[in-house]
Parts: C-alpha cells; sequence; structure tokens
C-alpha cells in the first residue's frame, strides 16, 4: 500500500469521531430548542439533574481516589520497567473519556426527559418517540466519537513516535502495540465504577421505592406521593444512562485494541502488517457511519407517522434501523478488509460476519426470553396465581435456562471465526479472526447504545407525568414508549453481553501472546498442571462472589431506603409531610459509593495475587474461567430480571394491578432488579478486567513469579 | 507383602461391610421394639410409608425403563469392542444396590418417624434423640455395608478372572482397573434419578404446602387442616433420605474407583501396585470403623442424659462425634497407608489428611452461612422487616459468597495434595494423592449420612405430632430435635460437597489418563486449541441448565399444588371436605416422574456429542467445566437454601409467625426450597455423572471422533 493510502487508513478514525460529534451536537441543538414543558415538569426535570450530578460527582470522586493510587502505582511499574511511560496519560483519557460520557449522557437524558413527557401531552407518541430518539442517537454517536478519537489518537501518537525512533518496522510496531493493549485499563476501571456504582444506586432506589409504594402502600409507580420517587429517577440515569455508556465504550475499545495486537501477531513481518493493525479501527468507523445511516432513516420515517404512532410500529421501525445498522456493517466490513487487507484476506471478512449475525441472534435470543409475546415471560406471570415464590423459582429457572443459547452461539462462533481465518493451520490468523469477529459485532454499539439509552429516557419521562399529576393519557402514552424502549434495549443488552464475551477472549488471548513475547514458557494444560485447574476454578468462583457483593450492598441499602419509605409515606398519606427526596438521595449514593470500594480493590488485587500464587498461566485460567461463568452468569441474570420486570409490567397491561397475582410479579421484578441491573451488567466489566489488569501486570507478574518459585 | 498379607488386604472390605451389616441390623431391631405410638400416629405414618413407596415404586418404573435402554446400548457397545463385558452385571448390581438403599433407607425412617413421636410425647428430648440418631446410624451403616461390598466384590472377582487368564501382573492389573472404573455408572445413574426425582418430589410439595398452608391461610406448618401435609413428609422421605443415600453411596464407591485406577497409574509394575489398588478401600473400611466408634460413643452419652438434654447438648455431642470419626479416619488412614504402602510412601497420608480436613472445614464453612447464630442468617431474618424480595436478594447474596471458601479450600487441598505426594516429579503420584484425599473426605460417610438422615427422620416425626394434633410441647420437642438435625445436616452436606468436587476431578483425571492409555493425542490446552475452550464453554453451562430444568419442574408442580391446596383448605375450613392427601401425592410423583426424564436423557447425550463434536480433548474440558461451576452452583444453591430457611425457623422461634416480617421470610424460604433440595444436590451428581458417561463411551467416542474428522 502507498503511503498516501497508509496515511487515509490511519486517518479513518478521526473522520468516524468527527462526523459523529459534529451529529450528536446537532441533534442535541434539536432537542434543546423543544419546550421544556410547565414549570412543574421543569422543577421535577431539574431536581433529577441534580440528583444525578450530584452522585456523579461523589462517584467522581471515589474515582479520583482510585485512579491516584493507580497512578502511582503504575508510576512506580513505569520506574522500575515494568510498563511503559506511555500507559500512564493513556490510563488517564481512559478514565477521563469514560467519566465524561457518563456526564454528558447524564446530561442529555435529564435535558431530554421533561421535553418527552410535554410532547406526549401535547403531541402525542410520535413526537415523544422523536425527542427521547433523537437525544439517545445524541448519546450512542458521541460514544462512538470518543472510542474512534482514543484509539485513533493513540494508534497515530505511537506510530510516530516508535516509527521515528526505530528503523525496524516489526520492532517499532510491536512497541506499539504491546503498549497500546494496555490502554484500555483507564476505559475499563472507569466503566467498572460507573456500572457497579450506578447500577447499585439506580437498583436500591427502585426496590425501595417499588416495594414500599407499590406493594405496602398501593400507590402506582412514581405515584407523586412517593417520596422515594425521584431517587429512583436519578438511577436511571445514572446506572442505565452513564453505566451503560461507559461500559459500552470500555468493550468497544477493549475490543479494538486487542484485535490490533492479534493482527499484529497475524501479520508480523508481512507488508501487510500495520494495515492489520488499522483494520479494526476502519471497521469501527464503518460502523459508526451505519448507524449514523439508521439513526437517520429511523427519523424520517418516525416523523412521517407522529398522528398515528403505535408501539407494534415503532418496534418494528426501531428492530429495522438495527438490521439496517447490521446489513450496513456487513457491507462496509466487507469493503474495508477487501481495502485494507486484499482479496487474498477476504476469509478474515466471513469471521467479522460471523461476529455480526452471532450479536444479532444474540439480541434475538434476549427478546424470546424476556419480551411477554413468549412463553418465558407468559409462564411467569402466570405463576404469580400462586403466589411470590413460584414467580421468582420460576424466573430463576427461565433465565438460567436462557443462557444456553447464547452460549452455545458465541461456542459456534468462536469455532467458526477461528477455523474459517484459516486458524488449523495459522494459529494467530485464527484468533485475529475471532478478535475481529468481536469487533464487528461491536461497531453496532453507537446504535446500541441509541435504542439502549432511549429506554431510561423514556422511563425518566413517564415518572415526571406521574409526579406532575398529568391526566392518564399522558402516562400511557410515555408508557407505550417504555414498552418500545424494553424490547429494544432488551436487543442491546443482548449484543452488548455476547461481544463482551467474544472480547474477553481476545483479551485473554492478547495477555497470553503477550506472555509468549516475554518469552516465559506457559502451558495451560488443564490436566496436567493443577496449578492450571486452581486459576480456573478461581476464575469461577469471582462472578459469584461478585455477584454477592453488589446484590448484597443493593439489598441492605434497600432495606434502608424502604424503613425510610415507609416512614416518609405514612406522614405524606397523613398529611403531616411533604416528604424528603435527598434523604433516599444520600442513602442511594452512600451506598453506591461503599459497594464499590471493596470490588474495585479486588479487581485489582486478585490476578495479581494469583499470578504470583499460580504463575502466567494460572492468570491465563483465571481470565478464562471468570469470562466463562461470568457470562453464564451475566446472561441469566438480565433474563431472569427482564422476565420478571415484563411479567410484571404484563400483568400491569391486563388491568390487574393492585390483586394478589400483582403484588407476587411485584416481588419477583423487585427481586430481579439488582439481578439484571446491577450484578449481571457488571459480569460485562468483571470478565474484561480481569484480563485488562493481567495484561497491565503482565511483565511484573511473570517477574516475581519467576523470582519467588524459581530459586 | 505376602501372599496371606495380600489376601487379608483383600478380604478388608467385606470385614468392614458385614460389621456394618451387623449392627445395621442390630439398630433396626432395636427401634422396632419401641412402641409405634397411637393409632392415629400409626395411621399417619402409614400413610407417609404408603405414599413413600408409591412414590419409590413408580421411580422405579422409570429406572427401569432407562435401565433397560442402557442396557441394550451398552450391549451393542460390548458386542462391538467398546466395552468389556463385566461392565453390564456392574452396572446392573450398581443400580440395584442404589435403589435397595433407597427402599430400605425409606423403610428405616418411616418406621421410625411415628416412634420418635411418640417418645417425645412420652420420654422426652433425650428418648426421641435415641431413636432418630439409631435409626439413622442403621440407614448410614447400611450404606457403608453397600459401598464396601460393592467396590470388594467386583475388585476381587476381576482380580481373580484377569489374574487366572494372563500371566503379566501389570497387563492383567491394567484389565482390572480399566473395567472397574467403568462401574460406578450404575450407581451414578441411580444416584441422578434418586436424588433429582425426589428432589422436585419433595419440594413441589413443600412449597405448595407452605404457601398456601403458611401464608394464605395461616396455619402453622403441618396443620392436621393442610392436605398437602402427608405428601410433604413423603418428600422428606423419598427426597432428603433415598435421594441422599443414593448421592452418598455414588459419590463413595466413584472415589475409591477413581482412585484405584490412579493408584494402579501411580504404581504401575512396581511391587505395591496391587496393594495401592486396595488401599482406597481399606481407608472406606477404616472410615466406617471409625463411624461406627463415634455412633457407638454418641448413643451412649445419649443415654446418659435422657431426662435433661437440651439442643446445644445435643448438637455438641453430635459434633463431637463427627470429630471422633474424623480423628479416627485419620489414625486408622496413618495405620493403612502404613501397612500397605510402607513408610517410604508415607507422604501419601498427609494427602489424605488434607482431604479429610477439607471436608470437615467445608462442613464448618457451611454452617457459618446457615447457622442462626452467625451474621448471614441473621441479617436474612432482619431483612425481612423490609419485604420478601429483601429477603430472597440476601438470600441469594450470601448464597453466592458462601462459595468462595469452600472453593479456596477445595483449590487449597488440590495443590496440598498434589505436591505434598509428590506430584511436581511425578506427576501420577500427586494425581493419587488428590484422589486419596477424596477417599479419605468420603471415608466420613456412614457418620455423615447418620447425621444427616436423622434431620428428616425429625421432620416427619414433628408433622406427625402436628397432624396427630399432639399438645404443642410434643412438637417443640420435635423442633428441637429437628433444629439439632439442621445443623448436623448443613456439615454432611459440606462434606459431601466438598468430596464431590475432588472425586469428579478424580474421575476427569481417571478420564483422561484412560484416553491417553488408549494412545489417543490429547492436548488440553485451552489457548492453543478453541475446540478445548468450546468444551469448557459448554461444561461451564451445564450446571445453569440443569438447575433451570429441575427448580422449573418444581416451580410448575409447585402451581399445581397451590391450586390444589387452595381448593381443598377452602372446602376444609368451611367443614365441606376432609381433604384428599392423595390428590398432591398423585401431582407431585408425575412431576418428579416428568422431570427426571429431560435430564436423565441429556446427561448421556451430552458428553457423547461433545465428544463426537470437539474429540476426547474438549470432554475432559466439558468434564472440568462442569465441576468448577456445578461446584460453585450447589454450594450457592445449598447455602442460599439453608439460609432462608434458618431466618424463617429463626422468626419462627422469636414468636413472631403471622406477622408480615414471618409471611416475608416463608417466601425466601419457599424460593430457597428447591435451590437447596432440588437443584443444589443434584449437582453433586452431575458432574461426577459427567466423568462416568465420558469414561464408560470413552473408546467409542476416541474411536468416532478419529473416524469422523481424520479423514
Amino acid at each position: 500500500m502507498s503511503s498516501s493510502g497508509l496515511l487515509f487508513l490511519r486517518i479513518i478514525p478521526f473522520i468516524g469521531s468527527a462526523i459523529s460529534l459534529i451529529l450528536a451536537i446537532v441533534f442535541a441543538s434539536l432537542i434543546r430548542k423543544k419546550s421544556r414543558g410547565t414549570d412543574r415538569m421543569k422543577e421535577i426535570s431539574d431536581a433529577i439533574f441534580a440528583g444525578s450530578r450530584a452522585y456523579l460527582n461523589q462517584q467522581a470522586k471515589v474515582m479520583f481516589i482510585f485512579f491516584v493510587v493507580l497512578l502511582a502505582l503504575f508510576g512506580l511499574m513505569v520506574y522500575f520497567g515494568y510498563l511503559k511511560w506511555p500507559s500512564l496519560p493513556a490510563f488517564a483519557t481512559g478514565m477521563g473519556f469514560s467519566l465524561l460520557i457518563g456526564y454528558i449522557g447524564m446530561w442529555i437524558s435529564t435535558t431530554s426527559n421533561s421535553r418527552v413527557t410535554y410532547a406526549a401531552k401535547e403531541k402525542g407518541l410520535g413526537e415523544a418517540m422523536n425527542i427521547a430518539f433523537t437525544a439517545a442517537a445524541s448519546s450512542g454517536l458521541l460514544l462512538g466519537t470518543v472510542a474512534l478519537f482514543d484509539t485513533g489518537f493513540w494508534f497515530n501518537i505511537l506510530y510516530w513516535y516508535y516509527g521515528r525512533a526505530s528503523v525496524n518496522p516489526v520492532e517499532s510496531m510491536q512497541n506499539v502495540v504491546n503498549i497500546l493493549i494496555t490502554f484500555t485499563i483507564g476505559a475499563s476501571f472507569a466503566a467498572f465504577f460507573m456500572r457497579t456504582g450506578g447500577g447499585i444506586y439506580t437498583k436500591a432506589a427502585d426496590m425501595g421505592a417499588d416495594y414500599v409504594g407499590k406493594v405496602e402502600s398501593g400507590l402506582a409507580e412514581d405515584d407523586y406521593r412517593n417520596p422515594a420517587t425521584i431517587a429512583d429517577n436519578v438511577g436511571d440515569n445514572v446506572g442505565d444512562v452513564g453505566g451503560m455508556k461507559a461500559d459500552s465504550l470500555e468493550s468497544w475499545v477493549g475490543a479494538i485494541i486487542a484485535t490490533e495486537f492479534l493482527g499484529f501477531l497475524a501479520f508480523k513481518g508481512t507488508q501487510l502488517m500495520v494495515n492489520s493493525v488499522i483494520l479494526p479501527m476502519v471497521i469501527s468507523a464503518g460502523g459508526a457511519l451505519a448507524s449514523i445511516i439508521a439513526i437517520f432513516i429511523i427519523k424520517l420515517v418516525v416523523s412521517r407517522y407522529k398522528e398515528n404512532a403505535t408501539v407494534s410500529k415503532l418496534t418494528a421501525t426501531t428492530l429495522a434501523g438495527l438490521l439496517i445498522t447490521v446489513i450496513g456493517i456487513i457491507g462496509l466490513s466487507f469493503l474495508s478488509i477487501r481495502y485494507v487487507l486484499g482479496l487474498a484476506n477476504i476469509r478474515l471478512f466471513f469471521a467479522s460476519l460471523g461476529g455480526v449475525l452471532a450479536g444479532f441472534l444474540i439480541g434475538l435470543f434476549t427478546l424470546l426470553y424476556t419480551d411477554s409475546r413468549y412463553r418465558p415471560t407468559r409462564n411467569i406471570s402466570e405463576s404469580a396465581k400462586s403466589g411470590p415464590a413460584t414467580v421468582v423459582v420460576n424466573g430463576l429457572a427461565y433465565g438460567m435456562e436462557s443462557a444456553l443459547l447464547p452460549a452455545l452461539t458465541v461456542i459456534a462462533v468462536m469455532l467458526f471465526s477461528f477455523f474459517i481465518s484459516g486458524g488449523s493451520s495459522d494459529f494467530k490468523m485464527g484468533l485475529y479472526g475471532v478478535s475481529l469477529a468481536a469487533v464487528a459485532m461491536l461497531s453496532v454499539t453507537p446504535f446500541a447504545i441509541t435504542i439502549d439509552v432511549y429506554g431510561p429516557i423514556a422511563d425518566n419521562s413517564g415518572g415526571i407525568a406521574s409526579m406532575t399529576e398529568q391526566p392518564p393519557i399522558v402516562r400511557k402514552t410515555t408508557d407505550k414508549l417504555d414498552a418500545v424502549g424494553n424490547t429494544t434495549a432488551a436487543i442491546g443488552k443482548g449484543i452488548l453481553i455476547g461481544s463482551a464475551a467474544i472480547t474477553a477472549l481476545a483479551l485473554g488471548q492478547a495477555y497470553f501472546s503477550k506472555i509468549e513475547l516475554l518469552n516465559v514458557n506457559v502451558i495451560i494444560d488443564i490436566m496436567r498442571d493443577p496449578k492450571i485447574l486452581a486459576g480456573l476454578f478461581t476464575g469461577v468462583m469471582l462472578p459469584f462472589l461478585f455477584t454477592s457483593l453488589l446484590i448484597g450492598a443493593v439489598g441492605r441499602a434497600a432495606d434502608k431506603v424502604v424503613i425510610e419509605a415507609r416512614k416518609q409515606i405514612k406522614d405524606i398519606l397523613a398529611g403531616k409531610s411533604k416528604g424528603d427526596p435527598k434523604a433516599f438521595i444520600t442513602i442511594v449514593t452512600r451506598a453506591a459509593q461503599r459497594g464499590i470500594i471493596a470490588p474495585g480493590i479486588m479487581i485489582f488485587v486478585i490476578p495479581v495475587v494469583v499470578g504470583i500464587l499460580l504463575g502466567p498461566g494460572g492468570v491465563v485460567a483465571l481470565i478464562i474461567g471468570t469470562l466463562l461463568s461470568g457470562f453464564a452468569q451475566a446472561i441469566f441474570m438480565a433474563n431472569a430480571g427482564g422476565a420478571m420486570d415484563n411479567a410484571k409490567k404484563k400483568i400491569e397491561e391486563e388491568g390487574r394491578s393492585g390483586t394478589s397475582e400483582h403484588a407476587a410479579s411485584v416481588v419477583g421484578d423487585t427481586v430481579g432488579d439488582p439481578l439484571k441491573d446491577t450484578a449481571g451488567p457488571s459480569m460485562n466489566i468483571l470478565i474484561k478486567l480481569i484480563s485488562v489488569v493481567a495484561i497491565e501486570t503482565a511483565v511484573l507478574i511473570a517477574d516475581l513469579y519467576g523470582k519467588l518459585w524459581h530459586f
């Protein structure tokens, strides 16, 4: 390839980033032009914004402490030669961008929530959908902006820096990818805090508010007399928007960087070495472009049936948008691979095709288990007739069952991508194929985030409708919007979980290859080295431990919320007080803050301790064990929670609120909440962060282990 | 060793078996001399017996169909040379003994239940304890009889048969262990059916009876007006007695046989080859002896404080008995290894010591998480104040947390036993050490079963007290007995789960060694062969799938029980009807029968399909994946259920029955029931059965895989 051709490839991520940014700003300003609604709506929206900001500020403080401690540790590692210095600024930008994305996402959501309520009131479902969707699209595109910029920027800096210093292109590229692979840790740590902290926050508030409000006091969802409602709505923003976005950013960036590393290994020393490293960024830029096209088509279609929008029409439109994105990515991936690596390597396109289709399939499986049109959710709502325990037992049962098909899909795509890329004769090429599948799957992120973030916005707008005592028709409209959001968000979540598994696999392979590059002799044979088995076992246990820590934190905080809500609601219903929503914000903010400290420390300490005790091979096993059991747990929890949530909604839609069946289904929903929105999504990050920490400390661990056991 | 010395070693299992049998009969006849109580007590006891027998007969029919199909398949495999013919009769005896143990255990329990009630009424806690304990000891010793006889008999038959036919002792012994290792499949299949079928039965009945009785109708546990109570009490016998015993038999026999195989590999061709194969049976006989001593001491102590027995005294006595057993096993293992393998191999004693201590430790950890004196259970009962959802969330959280320490213990004992046995220089010796740890841990089985079976007997006697409307003091006495039983059963269950993990490991290693003996080239490297990863992933998913199938079956059956109970109780309370307990027996028997078919087929099909698709290496990975995630799931579910059960009991003991807190805790208990008594214990068998099926089909799979993929 000519040097101008290469230069063009190198700036593609910036082009994708810039286009995404411009459109994100355009969309945000479009929303700002809409009316924020009545004074009371503005007031509630402001309260949600204030609560969200207060929480994020607290969160940022805890993150800053961790940041300083980790930066000092990494600094020491740089000093002793265990890490290269560019890892330090990259760590800072990763963490900073992630936090920024969280803040901006929260701002967009809280800016648009009352506008959606007002549009629902004044103009109906179509316009409400339009605003919510535009706001979410702005969020999704901003994520694309950051992901493409962050990876493109550091690649180019390092490429220039090491390309200048060294004459041997292989050696210089090895430096580049070896440093790049340590880069995702900032985004990963930030994502972990945002996701788990936000998850604890949102569900502690939700569980408490729902139980006292709906079950004990017989109030409707978001009733204005329930003072815990504001905290609940804040939770939607900090957990489902902020946390979700940080999580996706981390996945995407992680997949890109791992693929760059594996691409270098596969094409080491060939003409296509640099191209293979750039390819994942080009495919990702293609994903951003495909998302933009789909977003425009949806906006166009939605604007045309403003008057006669229905839930099924809007759902179908959104799903069609997803399909357009997927087809766009497939087409652009083909062109990218054709152009970047040439026709000789076109089999890698099939690997990426497998990834995209697998992501889509996993999304559909999620739908199958959580949509009330299908058997699992219908049966769960049916079992509410025999009380809360059977709801929970059936919910857990379907949740566990639901992990099977996605797991088989991941297994299938892994084997397919590996062998189609020629892995049986060229192992490294097989790995590159598998990780390209992850990148292709994740390139749908801007669109997936759009249809995912849009749910919490709809949820918030419904909260505002209820709290401002709008006529029931307004709440009904926002509930319809929420229903569309639930369906599409389920698919989006499925894609993210599926891609997390493959990304973690790519990261694990990258770690393994990294220690191989260090000339450490590693046998990862389960049956011939008990240390490998010990590492695997530890890995399998981790998701259980983390789930326990997270849902335990939610359970304890929810206890406090319930007790406070009971007291306040009693006074409010008796007319003695107006309630103190801030008390709840304080309770859950503290719980979230405390809840992230222990997992945050453990996630860093465990890979290092395992590494020192069991060696680099044990760490590889740890990564794989965490990945496998974390994947199963993630899907189990997401779908158990989703199905119980929708079973409850089904009962409510059928007008059976207030019955004993409804109470039983609320218990199910409440049990499912911390599973699906706190622990489940955190698994995604856990499985990747373990690899990332291992990569960051690889040289140190190999050295310490060698010194400790081989003297 | 002289041939007379060897002959003595060879008959040791029979000596242990005979002593156990004689004492079991003596104990059973001691109980028969006690009064069966009032006519009403006899009537209820007879109804429970009839229900249990009816269920077991149904179960036996399903098992017979599976037996015939499998026998035919195995017959075909023998015909085509994929299996040796002695596997067929051994399969039959394994299945037959397991079923026999189930029947006799059920008979002993139902024979003693009303006697315990009557003793509690007439003579107080001490004598009630004495009867329940003696009955349970009879059950436990009978298990020892069968385990020792079955393994000793087949070893001696094969040793004689192949010793006669061949002149080369190594070759003849290789034949012996190669066939022996296929022997556990009969016991394993029977255990799977008895455990899962019984588990579905008992919990469907329990969930339904508890929910309608306690929560909806405000009746006490086992209230005579609740017609589902008989089915509930039948369930205790078929699930917690029959299933539990079949499970333990399978574990013990599996561990012995796997160790024999690994012993052969470790000492192949040496003077000690035969001795190393006999050793696990000698250690097991020592375990039976130690159990007998402990049982006698407890009986003596209990008989001395008949008048002034208290729960804490009885619990302490039982725990002291366990400690005596453990110390006895340690001493006898030392003597066995010293005598059988000589002082030069005494380091293997430390491996077995590690196993025994690990079992004891895991038992204590179980206690820590499920006893109401400690924080987890206390906190769960506390969270009942904020409703059922927080109970369940906290219960799940503590359950997941509780898997960590046992897992670390298993990891530690695995590494310790491996390296202390010299595994770093002699790999096979390390494996033998690990599996000796499992055998030593399991040698406590007769005593563990005694303190475990004794719980359901106490439970039954309480049921009879309530149903025959005895004065409250009688129920209080049986409840105390039940409380002792719960504590000791928790420890017994912990030991069984811990040992299941190590046994499965030994079985997995045996499978791996078996395919190595076939000269199949197997690399079990996770990172260098995606098929290994695919096998691991499938394995990790299996426990989720099986849990889903089992608790789903319970949930669906419980739905039916609830609906029927609601109808009947309404009529009973209105004085319109006397109720129809048989209707419940029919519902749950059918549910149990149906519930075991799909898992029963899958457990046989999955290893074969994985083997054909992914090869023998993929099967090894499948075994390990199932083991790791199954272990975590088993402990999580056992302890989550146990803690929620005891949290409810704590609230009842504190006299808060009938409050909303109590209702919340009943929901928690009911959710926990199928986890702890259906799915949890089935994991033990699942993880072993996967290995056992793999071993049985090893030659076939290696052949099919080779033919399919290498042409």
